[in-house]
């Protein structure tokens, strides 16, 4: 096994434990802010660090346009890549591939989309995203699945499900024929990495030759792999869920995503379908539910039992001026807070809150200053990981 | 006096001193980040104390424009809204009237110009721009000037001259007038501080009720105060600039600035002025050369003798992906770093070539991504202010 799950304590239905991959420990629940392009957008890695990130997200769709996952591959990996020593888990693509192309043509085999970038034309199947996310080398990766659209007749909710159970066993057999080709795993050859490296890049390096010195109790090396998720869909029908979620268990995974919500269904509904689908989960894995939520939503889901969330909320809301505080949602660029001398937060830790007021926030938002984004995404960031925390000492 | 300048060794022309202001004692030749908007585009505050940044440039004109003075006046002045406790030296707003402003109107007065944000019609004359810079409370402010165009005929060069020393006299006369209103020097009573005020922001407040903790020499309240510099004009004319410098010196400022410079003319006429102004000006004040130069430019005029300089050269250039590193500038746009695992620059000790390849400097600038932006900004910042380091330990 590539990782190690283990729960701590639980306040049934909700649990806290602790996620051991190659590149360190993660205490779920966990929030794992998104990081699109190899970067978390607007936020340096040593500031995530800072902020107890212990993992984030990378988009291979938008990777495998650009750089390239064979450039990322030649250079190490994504984790050397972009200087992240800590956990990453890539999805699979096929999220983007959905959202992002009007003119997509999806078959048995695969999808084939034009890049959003340029044009061009691309093929992702299951064998593809399981070979580009080997080559990007995340802790955790996803089989292919095929989002199902919201609404979908049951006909279509069905049909779609089917495919995404033969899609995970394909990614499944993929994964397990070449999964010894991660960057990080062929020992100590670690791509290009010949010329001069930066200190903390060497650390790095030393980090993905020696997971001994993170992992004191399970130091063989054949853990040093990546491990691979499994991702539930049968759109908004309790049955479905129930069945697909059997079946993905029965093909066998390191974890189970939860896939297909927020996609334009109320809120309540999502939360009967994942409260429903969390039942038919091993209780003994790692459950994740994508792309989800508001800070309440995501304390909400924690308390229902999901272990592992992300979303681009907090990055993207902070970027519009958008700043979740423990007194509500403020819109910064508001008039009113152009003579207010507080802290964005005064219950807040983090280092924009202890140091700038939300005269300035607001100035350099209304005055289009790119630090308005850094610092807005650095709160906004640190108030969803604070949320989790808080949320961890409760369970 | 406001400003305390000792110059500790020299190699003439050169010298090596200490300016102590009100935040903090600034080790000359010094380069001064500019912070436009209060802001030094992209880069968090305490990435600029860890950088040893210890003077930056606000700009009047924009600071007047958006938030407002009377804003920032209001919130305790520029040290304590942008939350910055080292200096800060503000130009009088003239420069960016004249180079922003197709349609400004030139009387005895001063200038009547119109904002490049809205369009509403405003007017800087001596008076108002310190009562601006003032309410904005930098320690160092400059005296207003018209700053001659390139190529001027002589007699417009010398009415420019005449015009700019009557400004002059007019700038220190409503300074001594009104000194005291400076934000941050009126016995503890610091604009609208009255609510929760960050940990930062109360240290900074610290800072300034007692200057004594920082300069503990000469502790005296009175000498809380701005200190105002004269700006030499005279086109290229070494005369004129000779009779601008001694009847500036006879008006009598804290320090001289040398204005009128980088306006188009060639580098070597930049440096011949350069060099002949600073023989007109007192050998025990501080000299300060605005609106200059590459690296090679800056440790050029500190071996002449200046003291300090400002320029966006390093900030905009890394906005645009261009970076000095000890091997010559480089255009990290360029496709033949796409795959380069090496650092930025390999004699560079800054966070971004200590963590990051270049092939991830390319990627994210190419992707367009706002973390490009920061970490360039960062390395050239970092490398102008080891330029002057270097200056400054060879002196």
């Amino acid at each position: 096994m590539a990782l190690d799950f283990e729960i701590q304590t639980a306040k049934a239905p909700a649990r806290r434990g602790q996620l051991t991959t190659p590149h360190g420990t993660v205490e779920t629940p966990v929030f794992m802010p998104v990081g699109t392009q190899a970067t978390v957008k607007g936020v340096p890695q040593d500031v995530l660090e800072e902020l107890g990130v212990a993992i984030l997200l990378g988009n291979t769709y938008h990777l495998m346009l650009r750089p390239g996952v064979e450039q990322i591959r030649k250079l190490g990996g994504l984790h050397r890549f972009m200087s992240w020593p800590r956990a990453i888990l890539t999805d699979s693509g096929g999220f983007q591939v959905f959202s992002l192309n009007q003119l997509r043509k999806v078959t048995e085999d695969g999808v084939t989309f034009r890049s959003h970038l340029d044009g061009s034309s691309h093929f992702l199947g299951p064998e593809q995203a399981i070979e580009a996310q080997i080559g990007l080398g995340a802790d955790i990766i996803m089989a292919f699945d095929e989002c199902t659209e919201y609404p979908a007749v049951p006909s279509r909710a069905r049909a779609s499900m089917e495919m995404t159970l033969r899609w995970a066993q394909r990614s499944k057999e993929y994964f397990e024929e070449h999964e010894q080709e991660v960057p990080w795993s062929c020992d100590g050859r670690v791509g290009a990495g010949t010329l001069t490296r930066p200190a903390e890049l060497r650390s790095a390096f030393r980090q993905h030759s020696s997971p001994a010195q993170m992992r004191v109790s399970e130091p063989t090396r054949a853990e040093e792999t990546q491990a691979l998720f499994g991702i539930i869909q049968g759109g908004m029908d309790h049955a479905l869920r129930k069945e697909s979620a059997e079946r993905t268990v029965e093909i066998g995974f390191d974890g189970y995503a939860i896939g297909g919500l927020s996609v334009g269904e109320p809120r309540e509904l999502t939360r009967e379908i994942v409260e429903s689908t969390l039942e038919h989960l091993p209780k003994d894995e790692p459950r994740y539910l994508m792309g989800v939520g508001t800070p309440e939503e995501i304390a909400e889901y924690a308390n229902l039992g999901v272990d592992m969330m992300d979303c681009v909320l907090p990055t993207r809301a902070a970027r519009h001026g958008l700043l979740y505080t423990s007194e509500g949602k403020i819109s910064i660029k508001q008039a009113r807070y152009a003579s207010d001398p507080g802290p964005l937060d005064p219950n807040c830790s983090c280092r924009v809150c202890q140091r700038y007021s939300r005269a300035y926030l607001r100035h350099i938002y209304a005055a289009n200053e790119l630090l308005a984004q850094t610092l807005n995404t650095i709160h906004n960031l640190s108030f969803y990981l604070d949320t989790m925390r808080r949320v961890r000492h409760s369970i």
